[in-house]
């Protein structure tokens, strides 16, 4: 089974950068089997994404880093260089609603999703069940008004423990505490509702259908400080019709959330999201 | 050429409405062509539109309002009753955008749209050898930050003259007055973009760019005092992504607005929508 | 926990009908919930679906059969009428890709589909584990080429002891014979893939792969011994690009596959999907 | 106004086909704003487009073309070098039905299709005045039975004398003879509906309409001498029910048909398809 090399870059626009990155991996006789490059030319930023066959390279991880090293210094470049071997350890955070969660566990049972998912943590206790089954570990860490503090210095103790590179909030109806959206800051990925206008408060699908819209969608981001105002990865919408009661656009609105939420995460783990301040360039 | 009776009613649900009405209808022999109900459970409220082949029914449209008025009134009905070659009579007003009304006039032509275009009103000057081209009167009727009085109390001196039924704002860039809105009620169709999250202010689709947002979409709907709070006719959406730049959304904008008003505007020169508080029911 | 009576109506298009009707269902008090009409002015054929308030109704299900009987003579109707407390028994097939199988589990566990799963027919043995996790009893009978009169005739005798009423196949690779077909008209729901163009033969996804299509799409059907060529329930499409191998295309055929027959299978369920001929209307 | 020179290769995929072009670009001082790669790992071929500011090379079309060509020979490429500012020239082909026609006049005049507009020709003489009033020469060549060899090397005639780059067939209800086809391939660009399943013969929408098909859709290629076979550039769909007559589905079939072919022709203008056997790389 053929591993490859990912190369992710993002830097200052200027003359030369494809040229000098190719040639490097040329130069190293790497044979690029998917390459994507964007000039955002109103910020004046360029971001590019390379696979690269590893078997091509005669050189380690470590080594074809450190190689890379004085190029991406010479660009001024943020950079990341991985091993598709090097699987990302994911943690899944849920609530109640298992909708997203079945189906991420479904899609990585079938392999779609390229990653370990290292635990499933829930305030409830619900699906433990089902999550074992698939032989994953579950963790319960009761959420309550008066032991947040406590339990996200679980939650936060749990995922280093389990050496978590990424989280992803699947319905988990619980906002993180400012330090942990700055530790994992492009590494916690978020579904939510979305609507056209928009609605605060509570019950917001009930919201929507009293106000009549004729679609609801649903927003994946990348969790900052900010609620619900991180770097957008992928958006999608139901059309719904005056037929639909509120809970057919709950129904509608798990289908879609499901559905933004594992395209968002498919790319984050195979590096086709890159962050520029708060929008992302996602090479799909 | 066949024309119909349209039938269009909303009352407060109970037993026996459509038993009633559709009695009504076959006693007098009418042949219904078409017949969309709703009950929407929430509100209590009951919804029907019928299409009646005029010829089958032996009497005129006055006679046959003046036989439904008992049964209407029994049941506490808001109720229209036109004949289809009674065209409704639309005024379009436009600013300095043309897509709209160049698709408008495209699908009147075509036989799209089912009304009488009275005149095109703007407060520039720009369409009028195409609007006239079309053999519509154009309309032009300056409006700057010193005389808005005087310019609305002459749109509205304009619409009235030219007998107008209804009013669309085919990218009209001023609001209209609160009377005018009144006066029109129901009757005033409005498209503005939309997006997820909205943005306030100018140049929204360099907003939503710089927000780096994946879809753009618009909202048609009726105009009511409060802005762009209406009634929802109809809205729709276009996906985008990092590669577009802010002109490509304007354009993708034009697009996805122009069939959003269409739609809207057919479904309302064809009664099929129904306004209830602040919300639509659409028998599409 | 209120149940409704469901009344399904298709016969030759003439006056009255809908006045009769709900004369009737008001005559015994019948509470209208839901109503849909359509009258195909082509094939002269009218379609009703009416959702009633069983309590509203003072009668035992048999005792509105037979009340009902001779209003549907009179108008020369194919009609049923089900109280939703009678949930329909549905068999599933499967051959080894599971996709819609769990789909169409984790629906029915979250009460999206209203409905008995009396068991999995597979020709394989693979996914026992997972059914039977969901308490739903399993059969493998496998078919190959020398045992099909054998395997099938085991078939018909499980799906009849099961005392099944709709038979899904998920996803089952096999043609099931003639006999079958007739016996279960109106009541086996297929899914396919569906490309434009079309393509026959093995790996569909790799012709359209080959082909550079743009969309791949796919159909939920009845099935009749004509393959594939039965009454089309729904259908959707995922756009592609020369950037999907040809495994990314089977990928988004199976999200699609899933996503379409769940929604054939829903409206099955719901007395939504009326067959005339060789196709349906839809009340959706 | 800033030009830009658009390189495009296609050419066997081999090791450091990137470094060698980016490098010759980036040596030239080229400015690129615009890059877009792709490997056909099946075909062992490799695609690529460029987008360079011109004023950021201190040569002429010319003088860049002759630098390149060893490059190109190097690679075994099939290549193209133009300036945005030499604008092809298009004309379209029409007959009787003009909404593919008047959208893209629509879309030209508003900018969105960069190009000149060489003349319109079409077997009818209906569309004369709209096209003229559009400052666009219109030539009638009839098309009958009897005199197609005739009417085509008129057709053919008046291309050459147009000086013609490529031809839309906006709703050309005729059939191009096969000397055209070879002409001008991978120049002729031709619009036709498509169904799942595919309807042969005439009425293809009363076909679609009898078979209850729930989406109806279009497709945007390249015309070959096989019938409706070339490389698809772009295809899309437009959902439909029971509720909607033929004449509807002929209506969202125009609205479908004149937007795939819009963006197909855009994205050729731009230089965005490549073709590679009967298939296209978009770039789009």
């Amino acid at each position: 089974m053929s591993h490859f090399y990912r190369l992710v870059v993002s830097c200052p626009d200027r003359l030369g950068i494809v040229a000098r990155v190719s040639n490097f991996i040329a130069g190293h006789g790497g044979s690029i089997t998917e390459a994507s490059q964007h000039s955002d030319l109103e910020a004046g930023r360029f971001f590019m994404r390379y696979e690269i066959l590893a078997d091509s390279i005669g050189m380690s991880l470590e080594e074809l880093r450190d190689a890379f090293a004085p190029v991406a210094r010479e660009f001024d470049m943020q950079w990341a260089l991985r091993d598709t071997r090097d699987k990302r350890r994911v943690v899944l955070m849920v609530s109640r609603e298992s909708h997203c969660l079945v189906d991420l566990l479904y899609r990585w049972t079938a392999g779609e999703l390229d990653c370990d998912i290292a635990a499933v943590i829930s305030n409830h206790d619900d699906m433990r069940g089902m999550v074992e089954w698939h032989g994953i570990p579950y963790h319960h860490v009761p959420v309550a008004a008066d032991n947040k503090p406590e339990a996200f210095a679980r939650v936060e103790q749990l995922v280093e423990e389990l050496n978590a590179d990424s989280i992803v909030l699947a319905r988990y109806m619980q906002i993180l505490p400012p330090n942990l959206c700055q530790r994992y800051a492009g590494r916690v990925i978020n579904i939510h509702h979305s609507f056209l206008p928009s609605f605060a408060g509570a019950k917001p699908y009930h919201q929507a259908h009293d106000r009549g819209v004729k679609l609801i969608g649903a927003t994946c981001h990348y969790v900052t400080e900010e609620l619900d105002a991180g770097p957008i990865i992928e958006q999608d919408i139901h059309r719904v019709s005056h037929c639909h009661t509120p809970s057919d656009l709950v129904r509608f609105g798990r289908d879609v959330e499901k559905t933004v939420l594992a395209r968002g995460l498919r790319w984050h783990l195979e590096d086709r999201v890159l962050i520029h301040g708060n929008k992302t360039v996602v090479f799909a």
